[in-house]
């Protein structure tokens, strides 16, 4: 294993020893954990000289200045859902603490060097997620957004804020903050969180970009009935029009994917409803979501077009009403060109390959990406799976993608350097 | 309108002033609504020089003695569900009053001619239906069966009993004192609660049987997966694997039914829940009930094994598992061929017709069934629902199923008799 990856695995297990119980990692943005966390980590940032700094979203920045005030931004984050694992965000973060450390045991880089811990990633307790990041970004409406949400305790958001000494108002002002860096580049390293690169028995992934979202709610409208009394053709039932619709939804997720990991779409119905929701009832509503993602904009407005129709089609069939009612939506957020082929090489030199992939689950990277270049480099999950405390990435896969990471930063200083 | 018909209505419509309010009718059984319609109708029978009776179960029996012991009971049920309609239950309690008082009238009946307003049909409060007229028929175990029970406000079965003077000891003396009766034959007239006479036009029905139910709650269980990460060929998704077993329950419900009323079979997936339930989690679980219904006993089975096949099929295609689990299922309850011809002569001679068709919904006959020669009418329902104040039967239709089912309790008589 190289050094630097070593460095950066025992950071990762010493804040793991310090803030997961035996249901796994507990560092939930805004709770005491999380407060640990950040203690620790602004510890770990003193250690090396670098004075830890908070912006007015919480976000926690650490700089080592250069001799250019140009600013490469290395980010992710300390947060994790309740159960998490000890590596989805934290591995990002402490890479960034690993290029600072180098950097100070170097002189002076030739471009200034930040890390920075994005607030509340995860969304976990009040669910808005990349509430740090988008804050900084300036796609954030803290009072439209956050003002209303209550966590499952009845604490509402902006008192647990304050708990952090953060207000709405002093998150507006993190975006003026973040252009007041000067950043010229961001590079995040994650893991995967899904099983694309240990299917294909890759370490380290190249992140094309994060998938578009179309997140929706519908409501299918039939009419209640017995279920002795009414006979099957005079019926209207709501949830059969949104189990043909959820399968449809499949078939038109299967019908858009390619064959490459880079292709891939998906569509899912994560919530589902029905009402009266008795053994004896006909259904006579049914609530179901739908979740559909894409790298490719246009495949993502053909896709929510199908499903669309193919709502229609169940809706007539069952003989019920269907309403679309729009959650939330983002378009792709593609990787800059230059910095991705400094990762390709970089992963190339490291693992022999380079099989590329868009992320499905957003990042900070995603808020990044109309401000400033952005890359992505992923290390394999194994097993494929993340928020849970079983999350895992073997260690091999672990240092290479470390390396690889690093390798990446050098690359972006040297060509902005320049 | 015939002026026996005239008198039942006009009572039912008096109780439907005493126990309505803007939300339907109140009758729920053991609660104080309920007990005012006993009042009420204990005042009915002793007009018309009946002394009411109670057995263990809460049955309220009025008797008028005939020449012979031997005893034609007519039965329904006075309760109702919260917001209930006006005629669920009551038109045959009431229609059985009818029969009483022209009896007391004429002198002596040849046969002893009972009416028995059974105690919780509905099962409303605490779910399980048929409470009264089961444990008559001695099928009901109260402490197996009602001991655990409680309702939504945390009162227990037993001590709601316990209000309206009847304990699960008292209940176990019920069959003895229906056998000690000595029943001849049943008769019920019952609305229909559907919407097949109201489509073929007809204002009454001879009732064939009870369909036979198979009702089961399956668990399919796969993976929970993030909606992003998971790519649609590695996920085991729960949801679609219930989705295509509801699809399928109806495929084989339109398979297995004939063409016409008679020979209707249904299928319902009434419960669904999903886990996690999240916008952005592919379901790693899926729960859904199944409620089969049929009048054939074999059609009920080769349904029952064909979901089960479904359900096996749907599991493999979507990577998951699948176990069933029994909730409840009871046979087919024939109607008695003699009283069947009567049925259909009554009806015939009053409509011109006799159309034939099953009971999807349970009935208090059918506990009846197994005991005595036992047979039903059904009043048409217009607009097909029950359970909600809007139930209704128009005039002329309640007019024709009141005459025939009077036609049929004096063959039923003359029958007995001879």
């Amino acid at each position: 294993m190289h050094p630097r990856s070593a460095r950066v695995i025992a950071d990762l297990r010493e804040l793991a020893a310090l803030t997961t119980d035996d249901r796994g990692a507990q560092r939930v943005a805004w709770g005491p954990v999380w407060r640990t966390t950040r203690s620790w980590f602004s510890r770990k940032l003193e250690e090396i000289g670098v004075r830890p700094e908070l912006d007015g979203a919480a976000n926690m920045w650490g700089t080592v200045p250069g001799r250019s005030s140009r600013s490469l931004v290395i980010g992710s984050h300390l947060d994790s859902v309740p159960g998490g694992g000890w590596l989805d965000g934290c591995l990002g973060v402490l890479a960034g603490l690993e290029v600072l450390r180098e950097a100070r045991a170097n002189g002076v880089p030739p471009l200034t060097l930040r890390v920075v811990d994005w607030a509340d990633e995860e969304g976990a307790r009040f669910g808005r997620s990349l509430a740090g990041s988008s804050a900084s970004a300036g796609t954030l409406d803290p009072d439209a957004e956050l003002g209303h949400l209550v966590d499952r305790g009845g604490v509402r958001c902006g008192d647990a804020l304050a708990e952090n000494g953060v207000s709405f108002d002093t998150m507006r002002t993190a975006a003026a903050y973040f252009r007041g860096l000067n950043p010229a580049a961001y590079l995040e390293l994650h893991i995967e969180q899904g099983p694309v690169l240990e299917e294909i028995q890759e370490p380290v992934g190249v992140v094309l970009g994060t998938m578009g979202v179309e997140r929706h709610m519908l409501r299918f409208v039939g009419q209640a009935a017995h279920s002795g009394a009414a006979p099957i053709h005079l019926r209207k039932d709501a949830f059969l029009a949104a189990a043909e619709f959820a399968l449809a939804c499949r078939d038109i997720s299967v019908r858009h994917s390619g064959p490459t990991p880079k292709s891939r779409v998906v569509a899912t119905c994560g919530v589902v409803k029905v009402e009266p929701n008795f053994v004896t009832a006909v259904p006579g509503a049914a609530e179901i979501s739908i979740d559909m993602r894409a790298l490719d904009a246009r495949v993502l407005a053909a896709m929510y077009a199908e499903a669309r129709e193919a709502s229609e089609v169940a809706a007539k069939r069952h003989l019920v009403e269907v309403k679309w009612t729009r959650v939330w939506d983002i378009p792709p957020r593609l990787m800059d060109e230059t910095l991705l082929g400094f990762v390709r090489d970089s992963v190339r030199e490291v693992t022999g390959r380079a099989p590329e992939l868009p992320s499905g689950p957003l990042h900070d990277a995603a808020e990044m990406v109309p401000l400033v270049p952005t890359a992505m480099i992923f290390a394999q999950s194994s097993p494929g799976v993340s928020h849970t405390k079983i999350e895992d990435t073997p260690e091999p896969a672990l240092d290479a993608s470390i390396q690889a990471f690093l390798r990446t930063v050098d690359r972006t200083i040297t060509h902005f350097e320049g």
